[in-house]
């Protein structure tokens, strides 16, 4: 195990998230806010700390796939650790636990908050709590790699870590301008929501906040009912934006290189937008009732299916109040998830879609036992170690799923609500349904089980490995030798320099 | 597709079933029940219709997989639909779509009931009820097999088909004398239960029909309330034996054998014996009341245990109104299910144990690339077909389970009714929780409902892919072509024979 590149790479992230912390300040001096001096003092230690870290450049800088696997876990865990204590600070998430749980949510892009009424907080904290959508949806390594010419080695290993999906193509041969477009058009994007969102005359500072929680597909929101209290304009747009983002980013690509024939020949998105259109569909006629109106009717289906589907979270209505086949469309929903490559969550459609393929694969070859035949998918044949990842990450879902619910459900709250409440930070949306349906929130869980879903979160954005790496006890067994042999190495080639 | 054996094996199949019938028609004439005479006209109907399709043996008997899969779904079908003739005759339960449900649930050893009372049934009537779990838990086509020297070709297929677990291994290398082994250890183990039973002084009838359904793992009881009234000597025979029935029978012939030594090793058996405890105990302690007592509260967390783990579905006290950790518990050991090779059902012990192997050699071979591990059970390694067997499986109890979740949803019942409502059919267990709770029955479902649930049973008796084959349409398309050029090619003999 490398540990100093590890530490090296950690140190890194803390620094660019004092940088980040640079928005938050400058709205407390828009709005003139104390609450900004709890941002300048934990900017000033992320420096600091991470300054430390990066002292010295380690001089063997090789990344293999358990270390892109370790950086990231540990990464997006200090991140949080450091990026809740603002919270802390203003005293407006006073328990720590509870500021944890906000500012994973947050950079996990889930959405799900412990917090009863989110109107009183200040801009400052506000912008925050939105922006770390924005970073954790994209990735705060591929951020890294993109700003920074690294450690020269096998970066594709961080990338892999954190890009969600079965398998991570880079769109160029390099790593750093691979990560360098995915940003230049998640930039280019939200932006053009931002304009689209002031046109519909939301104020400037509501437009940024929903702009970054439709980005990062997360779902916290400036107003205490969501988007409901909003117009139908900024409704549909949110729906469509939050659609547009759990598309595979290399559709875009394509698209930016005028390769659009290409691009419209993507499988998983037209697999996803099928799903969209099903799901949509069969709610619609679910729930339509005459007296509300057909546009009415398809939007509240429409914005729910998409939020619900890129793992977003907004929410124009309380589906909670919706009938148990709706209800039912949406838990499966939470579970297919967005397009891998894109800013959403959930087992990815192109994992369940190369799953029916085996399967599909699977019965044929009792039709014809002799013949071989290979999964393609988006026209490339799916290799072996990519099947297998599928099925093991599937059996990890499993394991983690239930474990979690077996312990959120020693508090004893009735089992819709505490399947749902896993479900969904599992697969970073936000809302479930009854006690933590639209309208309601987190708060009313003990430390145990919001300690659980903090873990669940990080599971479900980090797709289940590195996290488990991290808990894997071989792992640090060997880590811990290693390092005992070097610095017996070390101390043995000291004794030889002073013979 | 070799048609002709398929219809060979169905007749069989029904004659073997008319002579079942043998049983509901001496408890007729036993206790003078007019009832009995819809036995005797099913049973003939049965010998007349199995006549007719065993009357060419097939010249060609050759048996692939696809043909094992096709004959023993529809030989499960076709042996649900005749079985259940006979309610309907006596009127007993009225519709045909009831008792479709209440023989399949019997054959499929999951014993959820649509009758709200069942002490009111004709002795003959109740004890066919209590057979069909005897049958289908050690399965019609294994005691086929026993019984005639069948076909000459590969019945190796047909036992794969019907038997239970990731992989079936032959006991002896006679497929005929395995299929014998198997049925006489089952008969014995049912006798003794029954004795044991006879000397808790339980009366005859009800310890035959008990020991039927303990011996399949069915769970339907002539009480109303299913074993909450008998003695505590008679609830902990039948725990005890509940969980010996969920054993891989590959024990008992070891123990038959005198390989004693071996027998214990069985890795599959110490997990589910471990998991077994391990519930029992959490349970225990989170039900606990001093008032209760330790011994009763400890007969009713393992009774219940036992009794969902291993399928079978018997009760001695309200669950649903147990705290929600324990019935979390509870529905985790619905998925988990028996060993293979036992009369249970569920995923099976071996398939998780196997899945965890799975995921543990993923993790390990992040830590070291280049060395190949072989995932080791029960001291062999295990192959890569099976492997992937095991992963596609999972995907296919997947997509069936939710599809039928949403189906069921259709009737707007809550969503703990409706997930367990199908999650103890497609595990053949028998009661869910809220309104399919063990007090409860399925008998407010409509017909759409318990149709999917009809087709859950036999997909989990199954174990999913004989049934998956039957709705495949490229199988289906395939077989007809083939009928097609076969009849062309006689007919252009025949005109060449005439010319």
């Amino acid at each position: 195990m490398n540990i100093k590149s590890i530490t090296y790479v950690l140190g890194w992230i803390l620094k660019i998230e004092g940088a980040f912390m640079a928005l938050p300040i400058a709205m407390a001096i828009v709005y003139g806010e104390a609450e900004g001096w709890a941002f300048v003092l934990t900017a000033a230690l992320c420096f600091f700390v991470g300054t430390l870290l990066t002292g010295r450049k380690p001089r063997n800088p090789s990344f293999y796939a358990k270390e892109g696997f370790v950086a990231t876990a540990l990464g997006w865990i200090v991140m949080s650790v450091f990026g809740c204590l603002p919270f802390v600070m203003t005293g407006e998430i006073p328990h720590f636990v509870d500021a944890l749980f906000e500012t994973v949510s947050g950079f996990t892009t889930t959405g799900a908050s412990i917090m009863p009424e989110v109107e009183s907080m200040s801009r400052c904290s506000m912008s925050w709590r939105c922006f770390t959508h924005w970073i954790g949806g994209m990735g705060v390594l591929v951020f890294l790699l993109a700003v920074l010419p690294m450690v020269g080695g096998t970066n594709m290993h961080l990338m892999k870590a954190e890009s969600p999906g079965p398998s991570v193509g880079k769109l160029v041969p390099k790593v750093r301008f691979t990560a360098q477009i995915l940003y230049r058009l998640y930039i280019i994007l939200t932006v053009i929501e931002f304009v689209l969102l002031l046109l519909g005359r939301m104020n400037p500072f509501e437009a940024m906040c929903t702009s970054f929680g439709t980005a990062g597909t997360g779902g916290f929101g400036v107003l205490n009912d969501s988007i409901t209290s909003y117009s139908p304009y900024i409704q549909w747009v949110v729906a469509i934006f939050m659609i547009l983002f759990g598309i595979n980013f290399n559709v875009y690509f394509l698209i930016f290189m005028r390769r659009i024939g290409q691009a419209l020949r993507c499988e998983e998105m037209r697999w996803y937008l099928i799903i969209i259109a099903a799901a949509t569909g069969l709610i619609f006629f679910n729930i339509y009732d005459a007296a509300a109106g057909v546009e009415p009717t398809l939007r509240a289906s429409l914005f729910q299916v998409a939020s619900i589907i890129t793992t977003t979270g907004f929410a124009t209505c309380d589906f909670n109040l919706w009938p148990a086949f709706s209800k039912a469309i949406l838990v499966l929903l939470m579970f297919i998830g967005a397009c891998a490559g894109s800013t959403g969550g959930g087992l990815k459609v192109s994992r369940l879609v190369i799953a029916a393929k085996m399967m599909r694969r699977y019965l044929n070859a009792f039709l014809h036992p002799r013949e071989v035949r290979r999964i393609k998918f988006e026209d490339k044949d799916v290799d072996a170690e990519t099947i297998s990842a599928i099925s093991i990450y599937f059996i990890g879902v499993f394991v983690i799923f239930t474990s979690s619910v077996l312990v959120v459900a020693l508090e004893n709250k009735d089992l819709v609500t505490t399947f749902t409440a896993v479900a969904t930070t599992f697969n970073n949306i936000g809302p479930g349904l009854e006690m933590v349906g639209p309208t309601a929130n987190f708060g009313h869980f003990n430390a145990l089980s919001k300690s659980v879903m903090i873990f669940d979160m990080l599971a479900g954005r980090l797709e289940v490995f590195p996290i488990l790496m991290l808990l894997y006890p071989t792992m640090w067994k060997e880590a811990f030798k290693e390092s005992a042999r070097r610095r017996r190495k070390l101390a043995q080639k000291r004794e030889g320099a002073k013979a």
